[in-house]
């Protein structure tokens, strides 16, 4: 479990990868509390549980908890109209017939619009957590109610963590051919535990930054057999996921938690890429001041050109009101910069870890912490000026807003032609995939956004196919892997 | 009681005017839940209680949550570090001894921190509250422990509700000099009660709508003699609170209602007033298209410049996401225009009371009601369409978000030299105030501004006092009403 | 006329108020070059000229430039078709005929667009020029064409002026009954020299800051028996002409006259009224990073909610790359702060005459001054150090960019029903009008833009007329001064 | 000379790829007019012309206008001072010492910044000029008089043009070793005429789309022998010439063509690239009403997130004021469109060659062409509608307004290493490259920005060295092409 936050990266763990004392953070989201608190404690996995149609497939809390997470699920599907219509577009064809899935993702409402709709379009699915705290247990009720075979429950030891992995993975006559993983948990116990099963694996999904960096490493050492499809990276993950999920959610984690105003606040970002432009974006929009730190002298010059002073922390740290960091480094903030805060500063982090913000310095006799609601604490100094830390340091939108629900749709939604390109793979390995395109027009009609299309003169001009793809082919997907194995990379995209 | 909501105003009652049927939004508060449920059902005015001095001379809920109470007053003071200035430096001159104020306003954390620098100046104070759901207890048992006699409690009956205020009046061997109302109750009590106490009234502070109609007509009436300040038309309130207060409150209320996504929606804002003005301008920040409806050509012709179509509801309804009402109008949305909503569209109001959205035409046979999250209804059509209704057409912002303390402040830090004003109008009537200016200058050191000073040759080139007042006279203050009173009306500055 | 640059405004003299040293501007017009250069230098007071109808009731430069003349008319009026409407409107009653109008403005395409609507709608109109070089000769040949009377031409010595004005009013058989005057002149030319002429004046309409000064001194002295109508403080001049003209027109004259890149560049404004307000947007907008001066309190704490951090020039000014003045202030910029200014920086005033900028403590001996391009010139320190000076320190906008046609249409569009209103004043002088929100509807089909109407029961529970006034009173429109006369003052609007 | 305008491109020719009947524009220069029109008519070519140390090593239209040109190059290298910083740092070391480098491109005071840039580091130039129309004579004079052997004057014809560029290559006792070209011309001219010298050149860079397109077919035909460097592509240009140049130019040009007011104005714009990026952030950030057409999803989706309605053009062409495209595409405006528009329809083209407009549909005998300014001609209708066509459908930037120095800075600057890069390929051909990182850090300085630096401990946490690079490979730069040869592409940024 340690691996989890191993690696570090530029942009941090967006998607759904919460940290793992989120736990407290349910009070914030605007669903109604998901858990029964006065819950008997009974273990699930000593439970005798089956679903309206006599399945007991599964291993949840609380199976009688089905119906208050269906309703959950109908709403998340409402700003998910893209998996929607691809549910409905390719339902008849059931292109993912013959999928055998194991998946190892949050179990949300979100990613239940994503099991059902790989359900709706052929596949047979197997599920479980990657995280031992995030799963909400109403929604995994409900799935287990619509006989998906999910084994989740918020709260899971760390045996009951890798006891639901092999539950999905170690089947009698039912043999996986799909992974779909979340930080590489599941991909690593099919790899150790069942080389046989792993070896025909027809390909693998990854969407985390940390799964995908074990998958590299695999990858180097020569081990990596399966064809693997790198969505951390995908255009529609990094342009839309980090930038326009982290303008929406920015300002809602600081609203939630310390009603701070934000008219005339000067505020410093530490990290100017996409994660920091999305918060500067915002930020400056309702009035803060706001400054930048950067590493790489490309995104200090973009900072300049969109009109923020690029400065060390050291020159503003005196002054600021809010302290937000997005560099997806380690001990970015040592206790010199903490001790020059002024009083009533705000300190949270939207990049990475914990370890963005030096909590544990923090940690000393001399400071004293006061809990002062949830999520937020007063670290105060002898001579009694308050530092307010949210969320601990852990990611601030994580655990104290909620992510839009249709960003992640994009992310999720990403997630079936991927699926269904990793099918094909085998049979037609120099593919030319666009899944971004494809993933990108099906949000469209959400905003009743209409296309233009090309003539076939104007086509012919361009050299373009009518239908995409319009990006050159290194904006988009490149095989990055020989062997026999195929890996899709998809860059970046302006 | 029902006069409250019968009066009409553009801008809508904002400061702290929430609706009656407000309770339920305690748990969208970032405060933890201010009241206990699991109290015992004994009314206060039944209880014997006596703070840690052995006083009695208050009626709160319940005395033993005066230290919570404390610290939520205590998180409010920094953000109103104006009222806490104004408390240092005129601590020493007490400039408001031989005030002897009643008030009846709201109470919370903010007004906490006003009554308490009224007490600080040199007043004595008797509170109630001005309505009969928006007190916090525990701030009431705070007040009530630092000695203040304040009498209110959450969830008063309407009977309690005027025995409070009596309580507050009526006082064996001390007599009310100065009135600090919202809404008018206190002063219709006081004057209809005890006109003799009433004419003796020095002043009298109002910052609600309503409260200063109802001067007005008794103004008109000539039954005014008494100098009142009316707060609601400062400077102060109406360019800061009202816009400002709006841009940060309009999301923020959105967000914890529907988590819904700002990028790319499409948002119809009936009214561009202030309200409409501060809605607008967020909603653009952060990626809304945003169209505008107006009666008033002015404010139609700013909304065209500033970047709005401004169309009429009809054009619009059927293509929208979200429908924000800033009109201060009554049944600006007949059901007719709800007929054509598309499923899933929000809506909500920022501008009035209950009546900008016709709820009342939604409470058919025809339509069903669903509740799936606190403040949050669906309404559904036969055919299945869905509207999301918020806080059942109350105001959106006091009821589902959190109100920027600092704005706060400055309304509050308003009613203080208001105060000392209106003590000094008996001695010099012609006084020619300019507290708008004052009470601005004591929020930059806020934001770390510094104002230019003019030099003497400046001053004497512009005809103005170095120290101000720099705004012509019509833009600040005008005495209104003759006989022997004044009446101070603080006009719009742009 | 020294007296044009004598009185201070917080805003300036905006619209076509042009500095005297204005003349060199021309090659910044967009317009082909109004002049020809090659012109004879005979007086046009020694010439005889005729137009195609036989008149020579005139007196321009050169009558056979008409026809140029008119095609910028005609595109002047492409963009003020609300004073065309106005025109169509209103033709066939002619409302103002009987009026015998005495003009004195700027005689530029946008004022004759303004003049033959007058004319069209019944008046008979005379005209001369309010500054001595602001003539557009050729427009000045269209209107003399069209058979106005109109007297002036670019570069008219002082004796000419006055000569031109005098040959307005001093006719045989022809008495003037109404003044539109544009910086009191004219009115003060009547007033002393045709005393009995002035007693019969039915109204003056005045737009400029210096004459309404004059007017109010006029005033209090007891010796105004003219009613009055004050254009310059109308809602529409400054809301609209002063907030969105500055925003229109501050990048463009800095972009053709620096080249200057945006993004990213510092610059302070001097001064957050409603000119500094729209400077700030404009720059902000574009990436810009700006500072604020102020003396006023209010006007400062409105800019620190908008985000901008809030100086004395002290703290900023060995930062900045431009200094923009809004000040309305003299010597706001002693020589000292030009000292500490960094290599390059921009100097250059939006806001009132020449002396914002201390432009003559740059006159001296150790200062070196290089014409780099028209209207741009360096001035060189001994160490080499240069500052970029814009036109002289005069107004920016004026002098290097040109001015909105639709913005200057709001003003001009507003005399029409103000001449109107006095014509009727005589009859009903306690006629309450709001010519603004007349005003502003005529200029909403530019924008496409649908007022919506209130229904009866709406119109009744807000207490309005369903067609306006919108605004109570003091927003609008306050006869102020007694005697026989009316002096309307259109007080400002949010 | 035809192969010019043959290419397509997604983001159009933007740098300084002026179009060939650019020639009308300079009026719109803030500079002074370059060239003397009256100008004796002997070409150059006859000419005998010495500089004042007594060389006649050029050709030029006249060199006594080199003191002229040496201010106009003054004034540029104000704004580029990262080119004059990089002269500062590399002059000791002469890092392009026996480089001998032959040059095609605009000749501007910009360009000759970067030229005498590349002599202060130790190279040999000789340069001509890439377009027969757009050199500025004065600077040309300037860079002779400096000793540059320069070939170029306004208005060449072709067989000048040639000439020109054969003056350059074709020298006795000096052969090229690297090529510096803008549109391939050059290129083509060596490796056809001059194979031997083309064998041994070391390295071309080229930058513009056109030039690399050629570049290509070179490559993919196994005929290039010779590293190149591809400028176009790299993340200086792509991320900042083409964004940020068109967010600052889009409104000058616009405005200094006709005055338009952009509040309130209802505009669409063809194209969403980085070009349309730019044009729609100003436009929007200055109160117009933005529409935007895509045939890419994923762009259109990045729209509708930043807030614009992505629509056909049919849908809104009846009703907007200004039609911008930046399409790349040939033919993108059928007559049909231009049909529907309304009157005064501003159309303009930001992105490519002059056929994104179909302007030759417009040259037809129903319709009248009114030329009513320099660059504006008004196409009248029979019916008398005006559509307003800028700059005959050529870029509006580079024929109306004047592009940012620091702009073009940053691409010119980008040349300096690249050509560095190339002389050490031939020792070093694995070279991990980043000239990008280190271009945007010298022009950091201009803004006052502070990098942060990481500690050692970071650095090695991060796998990065301290002083970059910070961008994954695939970000910055990759060996395109095998052979003995490398093709350094910069692959975008986001």
């Amino acid at each position: 479990m340690q691996e989890f936050t191993k690696f570090p990266t530029k942009t941090g763990r967006r998607s759904l990868s919460r940290s793992i004392s989120q736990s407290s953070t349910d009070s914030y989201s605007s669903a109604a509390s998901y858990t029964d608190s006065s819950d008997d404690e009974v273990s699930p996995r000593e439970k005798q549980q089956t679903n309206s149609k006599g399945s007991s497939n599964f291993c949840v809390k609380n199976i009688k908890q089905a119906e208050f997470g269906r309703r959950e699920i109908e709403i998340a599907e409402q700003d998910m109209s893209a998996l929607i219509s691809l549910r409905k577009r390719a339902q008849g064809e059931k292109p993912l017939a013959g999928a055998k899935i194991v998946g190892c993702t949050h179990i949300t409402a979100q990613t239940a619009v994503l099991i059902e709709t790989l359900c709706a379009l052929g596949a047979q699915c197997r599920w479980s957590a990657c995280n031992i705290y995030s799963t909400q247990n109403e929604v995994a009720a409900a799935l287990a109610e619509a006989g998906v075979a999910v084994f989740a429950w918020k709260g899971e030891s760390e045996d009951d963590f890798w006891w639901c992995i092999d539950r999905c993975v170690n089947v009698d006559g039912w043999q996986a051919n799909m992974i779909l993983d979340d930080g590489g948990d599941l991909t690593h116990w099919v790899y150790k535990k069942y080389p046989n099963i792993f070896k025909k694996i027809r390909g693998i999904v990854e969407e985390s930054v940390t799964g995908v960096h074990r998958l590299y490493q695999l990858s180097k050492a020569g081990k990596l057999c399966v064809p693997a499809m790198n969505v951390n990276d995908s255009v529609t993950k990094q342009k839309f996921d980090n930038l326009y999920c982290c303008r929406e959610s920015i300002l809602d984690g600081l609203k939630r938690t310390t009603d701070v105003m934000f008219g005339g606040k000067q505020v410093v970002v530490c990290g100017y890429g996409e994660v920091g432009k999305g918060c500067c974006a915002a930020l400056k929009a309702l009035g803060a001041i706001v400054y930048v730190t950067e590493i790489d002298p490309i995104c200090a010059l973009q900072a300049c050109m969109d009109g923020f002073r690029v400065v060390k922390l050291s020159e503003v740290i005196r002054q600021v009101d809010v302290v937000i960091t997005c560099t997806g480094r380690d001990g970015g903030r040592p206790g010199e910069h903490l001790d020059r805060m002024k009083n009533s500063c705000i300190v949270c982090n939207m990049g990475h870890s914990n370890t963005e913000i030096d909590v544990t310095s923090l940690r000393t006799p001399e400071l004293t912490w006061e809990r002062v609601r949830s999520q937020v604490d007063h670290v105060i100094w002898p001579d009694g000026k308050r530092v307010v830390l949210l969320a601990e340091g852990r990611l601030l939108n994580l655990s104290c807003s909620t992510v839009p629900t249709f960003v992640l749709s994009i992310t999720a939604t990403t997630q079936v032609p991927s699926q269904a390109l990793l099918l094909l793979c085998d049979e037609s390995p120099s593919l030319s995939c666009s899944p971004d395109e494809y993933v990108a027009s099906l949000h469209l009609p959400s905003f009743d956004a209409h296309l233009t299309e090309l003539t076939d003169d104007q086509a012919k001009y361009l050299g373009l196919n009518k239908n995409g793809p319009f990006k050159p082919n290194y904006y988009r997907s490149v095989p990055l892997l020989g062997a026999q194995s195929l890996f899709f990379r998809w860059e970046l995209h302006p």
